[in-house]
């Protein structure tokens, strides 16, 4: 059933020796809620340990610097910021069906715990999870927990670039500031750094960059040559894949990614086009202003296609290119 | 001499037909404080025109889309975010030694003006424009207002990301959230949006990145052919010039940028290398991870003198490549 903060704080005063899972794919927020959930836990004396499928990726290292996961039988299970049971990932199955907390901020989260707080007016679980950390007076918020809350808040924001962002957002950063928190390391290592894959893929789609119809439309493509040649993994082009919708004056921003016998392909455009009728024209969907769809078949095939519908869209003549 | 908000909002009020001097080279803080200052003196009843040498770039054209500079002779002039006259610009020399009032945040500031606050603490200048907007009773923080002082702040902070942000950075951020401001949109315009030249020059870039010294190093370089042939400006190369230190595992990252009859280097390094002490080997200075020289001659002959430096830095061998 769904509870508030103060009964939240009751029922993990009633734990002990709890997991705490975070979702398949790690990100920042999951990460962060779990480890800063981890380290109030152990304030209060209680054990705890985090538990992912695909483990803790590196760049998070500053989260877990000091943490040794301790070996014992769960008494009670604990989510973080994970809307469904299908998240957990194969390694941690077993706790499907076995959690008695859910802490999360996820509208569409399917309320598979006992009990579960899902905030969606929240950026970032991270966001409840620092009202949980006031929840127990005992509990200080130090700067590992501020380097956690901080992580989530920024990473699922986007550095407070994303619309999902709000005032309180920034009102919770201001807060893990005041706690001392290492915005500046964490902003690099979340926001600057970049693999040299990454840069070598980065490279590569750039090279690739064409423009339609008069500039209002960019195109770039990634192929399956392009990801072995650099060893760029898929969560590395996230920023990349964005990049034609970046572009000045672009309306219509179109990434191409080969998957087998065929491209994957996903339009952004803005407030003129409407990207879910185009790409529903190829068999896709999506949104007005994000829609994909697939086209068997090689790269002129595909791109002839998009462009086909795109310039329907356009209805004002010719490619120029 | 030094003076309060109270102060400050005191002699604003006795003022009437205000110029607003921007610095030159305007950037989001300047034209987000000085519009902000117009739309506070509106509501009060008073007559203001923002000047700026260089006009109004038309990517904040959001700030000023229903501003129409009025014709009048100055009876008081205001500078904001404006450490010394020489900012000024040709343009307005001719207030030079005539500025009643300066709000800035800039330590270094000249104190120049009759009057001024110089907030050294503050990100932005337009964090203490908030201040003075609280102080005038029958002012109130409009949409308008937030989007300019949103733009002083986020811009100044690099999105909250740079080493200057404080809690209060984002504590005024939160404030804007509630007057309306439009953070979105402006977060797009600001950070995400690149015009064609710059995505040509970042192109053009990438493809000079190499690794030396077993990819503890990264050189890029940009020549004045490269500036010709994309069209960029130098005002685009920020971002793109600060990419080799972005990479994962480079310590010491090396910008070249052509000049008359040399290349001026720009190098970054992290803790282990001391910037300073290399770019000093070859006539230049700067701190400690940020420093810079000037080799003259062509390409070749700059990459090996700062190659050289670099490796005696390094001291355990050869170049790897």
């Amino acid at each position: 059933m769904e509870i508030t903060v103060a009964e939240c704080c009751e029922r993990l005063r009633e734990m002990d020796d709890i997991v705490i899972l975070c979702h398949r794919n790690p990100d920042g927020d999951t990460l962060g809620s779990g480890f800063a959930l981890h380290y109030i836990l152990k304030q209060l004396g209680k054990r705890s340990r985090v538990e992912c499928h695909d483990g803790f990726p590196k760049q998070y290292s500053y989260m877990f610097r000091d943490y040794a996961p301790e070996e014992f039988e769960p008494k009670a299970v604990v989510a973080v910021d994970i809307a469904d049971e299908q998240l957990f990932g194969d390694g941690l199955e077993k706790y499907c069906g076995r959690v008695d907390l859910c802490i999360d901020h996820h509208g569409s989260n399917k309320h598979y715990a006992k009990d579960w707080i899902v905030r969606e007016t929240a950026a970032a679980t991270a966001e409840v999870m620092e009202d949980i950390c006031y929840g127990f007076e005992e509990v200080t918020l130090t700067k590992e927990i501020a380097d956690c809350i901080y992580t989530g808040v920024s990473t699922d924001t986007g550095c407070f670039r994303y619309s999902n962002t709000t005032g309180h957002s920034h009102a919770v950063a201001g807060r893990m500031f005041k706690a001392g928190c290492d915005f500046a390391m964490i902003n690099r290592v979340m926001f600057e750094l970049k693999s040299l894959s990454r840069i070598a893929i980065e490279k590569e789609v750039l090279n690739t960059v064409e423009y339609h119809f008069n500039k209002r439309c960019a195109l770039v493509y990634i192929t399956s040559d392009m990801m072995e040649r650099t060893g760029a993994l898929d969560s590395e082009l996230e920023g990349v894949a964005a990049m034609p919708r970046e572009i000045e004056g672009v309306e219509v921003g179109i990434t191409l990614r080969q998957r087998d016998n065929g491209f994957k392909i996903s339009l952004r455009t803005g407030d003129e086009v409407d990207a879910s009728v185009l790409c529903g024209r190829l068999g896709g969907g999506g949104h007005r202003c994000a829609a994909g769809c697939f086209v068997p078949g090689d790269l002129e095939t595909a791109k002839a296609a998009i462009l086909e519908a795109v310039k329907e869209a356009f209805n004002d003549g010719e490619d120029d290119q």
